[in-house]
């Protein structure tokens, strides 16, 4: 095989997991990051609101071997809680089989990825080097140092955006001729709020569940800590009635907290503080093609689709993408070209499925939460599932506890909403879920699936 | 009134025209242009397809008193010369009373815009200058001269890019947090050919028509200039067999005209030389939002929202933009935020409207002309619209003869093709459209609409 030097732009969760890949397969692999060394610093500086490992994101992870040190460093949630404005609780487990998603916070995932692939791997690193230009031809990269100011240019045979949503080297191609592009914000952004231990030390919540507060059109969800402590994002409107906007003083804040979130005010101590020291930030999805330029650059997690946050599957998707990528280079036996082709063509399908997924699904979290169709709908799903897991799956259980590739997972909901659909036209279905008669009618309807 | 003054970046048709416009207003109006002067070269240096200009194009100059001096470089269009591979034609007028388009070269129509602003507005027009940077709290461009490479910083109280699909003002927007936007590809691209005229300086085709040998998939579309000549364009896809990359030898070519386009080949003496000449330029669906920021820039024209060519509308709807926003500055006593937003609210809903049809129709045009069904749907209309001139428009005439909002047109389009799809589904209809028995039943269907 022949070695190459390989350059990441980004080194972010993505960037880092990606470099882990490449090097394994015996490239030379350098990682330059705009931020700052993730070590020189316990807050983190980017997007610091929590994310959700699940089964996707360990199967790449386990497949380079650190798929345990990651696990130690999160948080198992079973299920959701989701909090009534009158304070009363309903559970919702996530899997019919008590699995689990993995809460972490972003920075505290970045530091233990960089640091395995730094020490473990011996990848470098250079922090604090912004990308300003990308030579397409050569590659070369022009990097300038956000401390210094100093400009250098750094050249490579291959060269990877991992640079995120806002990547500079998608820029880059974005001006060249024929590159589809799309970048669409959602009307909502999110601010962090902190929920933070009790007196003892303890999570005043259920530790081992993500938090849901919805109310129609605005919404607050806590992710749990390791050190007892809930990270939060409060989602509402950037324009508007009661929005980022309209919210100018702590009067109006409180305002809207005692009208939509009187039961978890007490635990958010912080709160006026938080709320105007925290940016608004905004969500965006972004679509792309083609993701590589003569086998010589590439993009990659979030550069390539970033998606909403609605299903917790940017930082999944991604690993998948750096796993997915490294059984390309193995089919097309480390032809660059042709595995980047090959890495788009078996991809890129399944992220624009999950992309549509995640912006229908912000919509059923906000608004939909309370519509008693709605309600009904989820719960036949359930049962459904339960009465017949193996012709049945949950779209969640299917994209979260799962490795189906994302579209395919859609195509067998597609196909199983409209059972569901059937059974909602059942006459006082609401009534009989639990009726002799009910199961009858259900045997027959799911007969030959 | 407040005397601003405002800076336009672009001097191509849609600059020179706001130009005036502005100048009118008060306003002392200045324009930068990447290209240089067009009056240095009888050959345009940017794209030189032709473009038609109808209706609504020339409601916008006539209402600053320019459409006669238009006029007069335009050649008046009746109707479409479809010409089959057999060498056979049959011809479509585009009105049912005889209105025309008019065909003009981008180039010398660009000059006789300019000339205008320049000559009868004092407008001052500066060349050779490219956009490369926006500081958008200014607003201050930064221009560098492409001859001698020499930076420069213009300040103004209003910025508007016209700089067209590529803009690089909306680059500049583009980064800013919450920029909605998406460029989309169309699959094939389009190369210039030349039609000279014949011994005696005449035309070889009927010179008031526009031509077009539909290949399904492929197509020849000829424009006539008033110099007796026709400039072609030849529209095939860019991969694929076939296509702009399979094309490489003189063989390929003339193999591919010798199939699809013999009977034109005969006129085109310098087909060759044209073909391995000019470039195989691309085409973009532009959408973006929000148009402006602060009431101190505005995007306009192409590079708010560029379109297909399928409908010819380009040119036009950029003049229609122009008239549109001197309005809403009355309405809005030269506030600019205010007419700015306004601008916008009112007028994307219906360049969004084009472009989606501007899509569908090039499918239509490439791929659908050769399907019976949709030719005897074309009849119809075509009937129907004759019988019922009040009650039934073709879309064409609505989108090219009149100036009612796009989306309205498309809108009315969407109901008139319910009475199309009834009367596809009479039985036999092919060989009754001629029948007194269809006649009675269109006026039952017409009664009441």
């Amino acid at each position: 095989m022949d070695m190459k030097q390989i350059l990441i732009v980004g080194g972010g969760i993505v960037g880092s997991v990606l470099s882990i890949f490449l090097a394994r397969r015996g490239h030379k692999v350098i990682v330059y990051e705009k931020l700052r060394d993730p070590r020189e610093s316990r807050k983190f500086s980017g997007r610091s609101i929590n994310l959700t490992l699940c089964e996707r994101g360990f199967a790449a992870l386990d497949s380079i071997g650190i798929g345990e040190a990651i696990r130690d460093i999160t948080v198992p949630a079973y299920g959701r809680v989701i909090h009534a404005v009158d304070g009363s609780l309903t559970y919702q487990p996530y899997g019919n089989n008590n699995e689990a998603i993995y809460s972490t916070s972003r920075g505290e995932l970045n530091r233990a990825l960089s640091n395995i692939a730094r020490k473990d791997f011996g990848i470098e690193f250079n922090f604090n080097q912004k990308c300003i230009g990308l030579e397409l031809s050569g590659p070369v990269v022009t990097f300038q140092d956000v401390q210094s100011g100093a400009v250098s240019n750094r050249s490579a045979d291959i060269v990877f955006g991992a640079d995120g949503a806002y990547s500079a080297v998608r820029l880059q191609l974005q001006k060249r001729d024929r590159f589809n592009y799309s970048q669409e914000y959602w009307h909502q952004g999110y601010k962090e709020l902190l929920i933070p231990p009790d007196a003892s030390g303890e999570w005043v919540f259920e530790k081992n569940a993500l938090h849901i507060w919805p109310r129609s059109g605005y919404m607050l969800i806590g992710f749990p800590n390791n050190d007892g402590s809930f990270t939060c994002a409060l989602h509402i409107p950037f324009e508007g009635d009661r929005s980022f906007e309209s919210i100018r003083t702590e009067t109006d804040l409180l305002r809207l907290f005692e009208d939509l979130f009187p039961d978890v005010t007490p635990y958010l101590p912080t709160l006026v503080e938080d709320y105007f020291a925290n940016p608004a930030n905004s969500m965006v999805t972004i679509r792309c093609s083609p993701w590589s330029f003569n086998g010589k650059i590439a993009l990659i997690g979030d550069s390539a689709h970033a998606i909403l946050p609605s299903y917790g599957q940017g930082a999944n998707a991604g690993f998948e993408d750096c796993a997915l990528l490294d059984s390309c280079l193995d089919c097309y036996h480390d032809d660059w070209t042709g595995a980047f082709l090959e890495y788009e063509k078996l991809r890129k399908p399944h992220t624009d499925a999950l992309s549509r997924l995640c912006v229908e699904h912000f919509t059923e979290i906000s608004d939909l939460v309370g519509d008693p169709d709605f309600l009904l709908r989820k719960q036949i799903e359930r049962k459904v599932s339960q009465i017949f897991p193996d012709k049945y799956s949950l779209l969640y259980s299917m994209i979260t506890f799962t490795t189906m590739p994302y579209g395919e997972a859609i195509e067998r909901e597609r196909q199983q909403q409209e059972i569901i659909d059937q059974i909602m036209r059942v006459e006082g279905i609401r009534d009989k879920l639990e009726s002799r008669e009910f199961k009858n009618q259900l045997f027959g309807l799911m007969e030959g699936r």
